[in-house]
């Protein structure tokens, strides 16, 4: 990004030149409705419990009062901390208080911090190639060197061992869609307690799994082995509410070992002071009165069927220049280019004249290199937008391959 | 701070070694009934409006629907920066649109934001001595130099095309509680408008005037000077609904001309996303329905009554240890000590014995040397507990200074 600034005052920062505003440009087309977006990782509204939490709003003021709007502790609200703790310790067997727990402004917010708490200039993260684009910008202003992870084992001990740490989206990864077998997990894992590294895990998209039954997080399997009380692994794990209740409360979680937390803590206070107490005390509510856990099933069944309609249309129209594999979770189809000419930069540009977005692979790469796929959301448009968004794909890469011919 | 990690594990960033953990323990004691702490910037949460809350929530609901709950736009919601446009507008005579506006999480977001967006490291910073603690944290991963701005009129324009931006608190300064001549005022605009450099304004206690006339903004007299429509000039202004609304919300803005709101949309998008769409429809509607222009008297009467109460009893107590300003706005009065052996960092501990807290000068000096100072609050406690705690401070320094003897 050029800086747009007049000559005579000082410029920005200048890692904000390496930027771009892709994020930015999605959340705009997803505006306009003659486009039918496929590009952001946005859920269906109208699943959003707007009734449920206008009633936990009330039963929350009700029940904390001014202490809903004041300055919370750093750390989040004592209650909310201690009902995620039981919750993950549930669901993974780990065995964590609240001391474990930084409730944080979406997962996004516990990214940054890691990159400000973990991350001097320059340092080595192995990160899933491609890879999250939202990481990658959470930690361009430390500027951080990258290589690959590979999931069967390749990633040697010597390099492990130079890393700040490990970022892996195992479930349903973002772009790819992939959900990594149970041994690959425990491979790394086992790599990356024998190197001495952090082990970041990103987990989103864990409720939405349309297929099968759930596979052990990392965390699960490293707390498993450990058997420690409380948790006192390398793992820290990344949670949010904005999949399964809605992404406007801003509501995400770190789980680590209590230092971790302290310092993560240290951190967000001079990031934003404090989180927001009244979106924390609502959510606690949702949390407890088992909001989510009722609209797991409807979102489910929701988007697994986008995701059929999408495939299903995506084969009779796409397959002569795209292969996928039908993911068993998550938002995303990633479809890779059959053509090796073909880049998906350029194909972008098309798709736009033809009023259709998706995400192309060079975002999801922090050399910007990758040029051969894209990532295609499920989740947002119905099923006739769907299939109108794939139709209309299919007339862009059809005029784009033309060009090449 | 001492990284507390386990050896085998790679180190926290370089940059928390500087860190303290002081506005943790602010925090912490804020929580313990057997203190009295007169040391945070905390509002009275008896004054908290939360059946405004509850109403403005039902309210924004109903008026919004799932768009309340949707990951927002980066700047905000547009009907809330049109309205924080306009109300800044009336306040100060700028020409300002929904574009000059950006949504932050508190006025804190601002000053991090600011930092990512304009220094690298050691890049050098021109701020009032002794300076916000939090701006201090939020700039310390960016080690920036500093230079205290003189209000005088004595930074040299060699010194200021130096500096990335100036940093100035001129309405009820935290920590001094100095109100800023308007003719110094518009002094320093000349001298960053000769020097050009950006100008960042931080006004979290404009409202909280208890004596005499407000005085026009740093962003009001450049736009003033300027006329331009939309504004344009160098000033960056930050705001905040946390001392006139409740901190709990989380609700700041920064004002500035439109390609710099851009920036630092850039900036907070790889921060967390997008702030919390939810508390910004509820905010939009409690400053519609002028929640805020009500609360207004009564919180005015309510702390200036405590700043009399307090100077009162410290002048009995206090004033052959220390002297002060009554401040004539703000949240806290200054106290300088009269013996020049005095060092509050020890007094702190002192008083701790007793239990009463205070802050001590040296967190708002970049360098740490400043030991001979403390700052008070008067918003949070009652008269009886200011009382109390004003005792007990007097306790802890007769104390202190017979080891001096």
């Amino acid at each position: 990004m050029q800086s747009p600034l007049a000559s005579s005052l000082p410029p920005f920062s200048a890692w904000l030149e390496d930027t771009n505003d892709i994020t930015q440009q999605f959340l705009a087309i997803g505006g306009d409705p003659a486009m039918v977006s496929l590009a952001g990782g946005l859920p269906a509204p109208e699943l959003y419990p707007c009734d449920e939490v206008r009633a936990a709003t009330e039963r929350a003021l009700l029940r904390w009062g001014p202490q809903a709007l004041e300055y919370g502790p750093v750390e989040g609200l004592p209650a909310l901390r201690a009902a995620l703790a039981a919750r993950v310790s549930a669901d993974t067997g780990a065995i964590l208080g609240a001391e474990n727990v930084l409730v944080t402004t979406g997962a996004m917010q516990g990214l940054d911090l890691m990159g400000k708490a973990l991350l001097d200039k320059s340092e080595l993260v192995i990160s899933q190639f491609p890879t999250y684009l939202g990481a990658l910008d959470a930690w361009r202003p430390r500027a951080p060197r990258y290589l690959p992870l590979d999931w069967h084992g390749g990633a040697s001990e010597k390099v492990l061992k130079q890393a700040k740490f490990v970022y892996a989206v195992p479930n349903f990864s973002n772009p790819t869609g992939v959900l990594v077998p149970t041994e690959q997990r425990a491979a790394l894992l086992r790599q990356v307690r024998g190197a001495g590294t952090w082990l970041l895990e990103d987990d989103p998209y864990r409720a939405l799994q349309y297929d099968g039954a759930p596979l052990p997080t990392l965390l699960a399997l490293d707390a498993h082995d450990r058997g420690s009380d409380p948790y006192d692994g390398p793992v820290i794990h990344l949670g949010t509410f904005s999949k399964t209740i809605a992404p406007g409360l801003r509501i995400g979680w770190v789980i680590a070992r209590a230092d971790v937390i302290r310092t993560l803590a240290r951190v967000k206070m001079s990031t934003d002071l404090s989180g927001c107490m009244f979106t924390q005390s609502v959510a606690l509510q949702l949390l407890e009165e088992g909001v989510d856990r009722r609209l797991e099933p409807v979102i489910l069944n929701l988007y697994r069927e986008r995701r059929d309609v999408l495939c299903e249309h995506a084969s009779a129209q796409l397959s002569d220049w795209f292969e996928w594999q039908v993911p068993p979770g998550g938002m995303f189809v990633w479809m890779r280019a059959l053509d090796a000419r073909m880049d998906t930069d350029v194909l972008y540009r098309h798709a736009l004249a033809e009023r259709v977005a998706f995400v192309p692979s060079s975002v999801f790469d922090p050399a910007s290199t990758l040029k051969s796929a894209m990532r295609v959301n499920f989740t947002r448009a119905g099923p006739e937008r769907i299939r109108e968004g794939i139709s209309r794909l299919a007339r862009a890469t059809s005029r784009y391959l033309a060009t090449l011919a």
